[in-house]
């Protein structure tokens, strides 16, 4: 039995990137497998995995200053919102700067994980190899695995995913085109803005079935994103009433440019961040819908009774949360639901952990980097979570929590708030941690041999 | 002698229009002599006359609530910044609603007009005819003759200025070209904007002089200008003082996006309205510089003391005022300079009147039909101005109380506050008229033959 788990990381985006980085910082034995020729994940525009959704024009909604990994700021020479070229830079300067490179199999994804009975996980990899690993990371994203509505009728054009959006030109060429945009999230009025350009001679409608909040991008001058900042030390259901109160003054009410009144408050869901879709509303050069009710050839019908007629439908409707690796019938997400302790353990099984399964407010990068923080101390006996029973508990408390209020839809289950996630793991969770893992010992790894087998080959 | 006087209308774009629309409330003869073969002027877009600088995804900067002509609102169904095919679409409607087509003489411009010594006018028009008439109204705009700007040096690519300026692809395919747009008002904003859309693969950078204050279109939900009302009950450089401190609260300032600080305060120059720049700017794809010190080659030189190579400058850097019917002896704008009394009488010449010469804020529309009051007013002996003395000192103390806390360049020269501009004509302008009418008689006619001389073709 070693002392240190042999570990597998599966994905070498933000969040296996910055699971490696701990790891090394804990001496922790770790191959990280990523299916594509290059780390960055999502932000790996063109990614030959087919796992980015970057579209050409795509910037980062949330600015460097909220963004930056907090041992790896982000140069200061980049604009407030950098684009996707930026961070994938970013990435690699970071993958460089802590030598994560080199743990790192290019062009080796995990296709099949296998739980071992003694513990300790077999691992089959792209290249037709077998691995067996003590620990398996699992930061495989969710944002690659495009959800798509099913709307009664068929429609006669053509359909894509915004996963699949590139630009105005790829994977279609959208001039002169009746364009129906499906959704109102921050990719869905990104598309929007960007193919109503009148340049393009297209006529461009959004259908949403939930509407949105819209948040503007800079606030008096500065980054909207500086001024939040959850407080640990006011109630969270406050600050929510305060924002709520104060919303309007920002960015007005979705009725005010045309869209549908929402079917949630302000808050009550993930809010979208465009400056410019309002103001494409509000000069008519994008028209806003309910939901479809049905498709019909080229017609959408439309909740309102309303139709028109349709090239093309972009479905900028989300993803899916899929571990393509695991026999579904033990660990899989329906309806993306999936129930982990602080986001990370998964209750019953002590050999795996998440990275980077959140919808974290106001973003996902320094996020990972905490989640990584309880990874690394996991892996070397110096956190140790509570039992299954409080950890269930604890589960349920926190996704009321973060998420009560919230709409209950496929969108909203795994949102919480990365001010208030992060206070509650720095102090309170890893002190716990270590207190339970210095009362009743670390968890004990299955000590496997990690040398490929042979026989499975 | 006749009681009215025959008139000529310069021009049928919004000054023109509204000119014509009062003259025939008050029953006056008039012709409208328009160059091209459509009204709308400066909204005419592709007008063949040449006088549109509309590109094609123009929308109008003011919102339809303040933009609409008080006597003809603008469609419920009109978005709240309609694009310039509803204002084209606006305009006629308001032609055909006040039967004002059948006055205009379409492709027939005015090439030339000579003051008799009787007074009146001989004017020349493009069909090669000559004719007389008692009054001339001056309504040919000043948003068609491009200024350009002269700096040392040559440079080797192409130079346009925004006057023709039409789509990402007209006059030029500006896809991968290194594009420096010259000035930041709004249309150099709004070409900036369009040509850093990263689809077009272009590197975009704006050079200002005097940099400016951005203004968002939006603020809280409504249109930003739904709050600009300035009183006439409380002194004006009270409500600039307010508005100077309330400025960061909505748009920051120019510095927080990479702007050169302003030469100016808020309000001392006519800000730039733009939702879309300051993100641009603050995400990097567009690069903001201060004013160009030479030319050479391809090459920029700022001066900051940086340069950068360019494929094509676009100027963007304002409109001349300009009479070429005028022998400028007699009449003419240096510099963009002419002093006329409410913008619209030409001390010493009684038989002339201009409609539209000003820099109307928040917008021309309302500002023009204001002055047509006073115009049709004037034609019909129910208005005089005062003494030639008296209107110079006016003229003096209206330019000091708009325009002295501003700028004092070309582009300042004209600029006023319509909501007191108007409040003054309203109550003090027209009244005081009237009664200098009674007293003093209404200024007469010339009464020439409005007929065509035939020696003169």
């Amino acid at each position: 039995m070693r002392d240190l788990p042999r570990t597998a990381i599966i994905g070498a985006g933000i969040s296996g990137l910055t699971s490696g980085k701990m790891l090394t910082d804990y001496g922790v034995p770790y191959t990280c497998f990523e299916s594509s020729d290059r780390v960055g994940g999502n932000w790996a525009f063109g990614n030959p995995n087919g796992h980015s959704s970057a579209y050409r024009s795509l910037h980062i909604d949330t600015s460097k200053h909220q963004l930056s990994f907090r041992d790896f700021p982000m140069p200061s020479d980049y604009p407030d919102f950098p684009h996707h070229t930026q961070i994938k830079q970013y990435l690699d300067d970071y993958t460089d700067a802590f030598g994560l490179r080199e743990n790192i199999e290019f062009g080796n994804g995990v296709t099949r994980a296998r739980r071992l009975d003694g513990g300790g996980w077999e691992l089959s990899t792209q290249r037709g190899e077998t691995r067996r690993v003590d620990l398996l990371v699992v930061a495989n994203g969710h944002h690659w695995d495009p959800r798509w509505p099913d709307f009664p009728g068929e429609f006669a054009g053509d359909e894509i995913h915004s996963h699949s959006y590139i630009d105005p030109r790829t994977p279609l060429d959208f001039a002169g085109k009746r364009i129906l945009v499906v959704g109102l999230g921050n990719s869905a009025a990104d598309i929007a803005v960007e193919l109503s350009s009148k340049a393009l001679d297209t006529t461009v409608t959004i259908s949403t079935r939930s509407s949105a909040w819209i948040v503007p991008k800079y606030f008096a001058g500065k980054p909207a994103d500086k001024y939040y900042h959850t407080s640990p030390y006011i109630p969270f259901s406050w600050q929510r009433k305060f924002t709520q109160i104060m919303q309007p003054m920002t960015a007005g009410r979705p009725e005010d440019y045309g869209l549908p009144t929402p079917n949630h408050k302000f808050f009550e869901a993930h809010p979208t961040q465009s400056v410019e879709l309002p103001l494409r509303l509000g000069s008519g050069d994008v028209t806003a819908k309910g939901n479809i009710e049905r498709l019909d050839g080229h017609t959408a019908h439309f909740v309102d009774g309303t139709s028109a007629e349709f090239d093309v439908i972009i479905y900028a409707t989300g993803y899916n949360i899929t571990f393509p690796f695991f026999d579904p019938d033990v660990i899989s997400a329906p309806d993306n639901h999936i129930d982990l302790y602080k986001r990370i353990f998964y209750p019953g099984i002590d050999d795996v952990v998440f990275a980077g399964f959140a919808q974290s407010t106001p973003t996902l990068f320094p996020f990972v980097e905490c989640q990584a923080r309880v990874i690394g101390a996991y892996a070397v006996g110096q956190y140790r979570p509570p039992s299954v029973p409080q950890m269930r508990d604890t589960i349920a408390s926190d996704q009321q929590y973060f998420t009560g209020h919230m709409l209950h839809t496929a969108r909203h289950t795994q949102q919480l708030d990365h001010y208030l996630y992060e206070h509650n793991i720095r102090t309170k969770e890893l002190p716990a941690g270590r207190a339970r893992a210095a009362e009743q010992g670390p968890v004990r790894w299955a000590g496997v041999d990690a040398t490929p087998l042979q026989e499975a080959r």
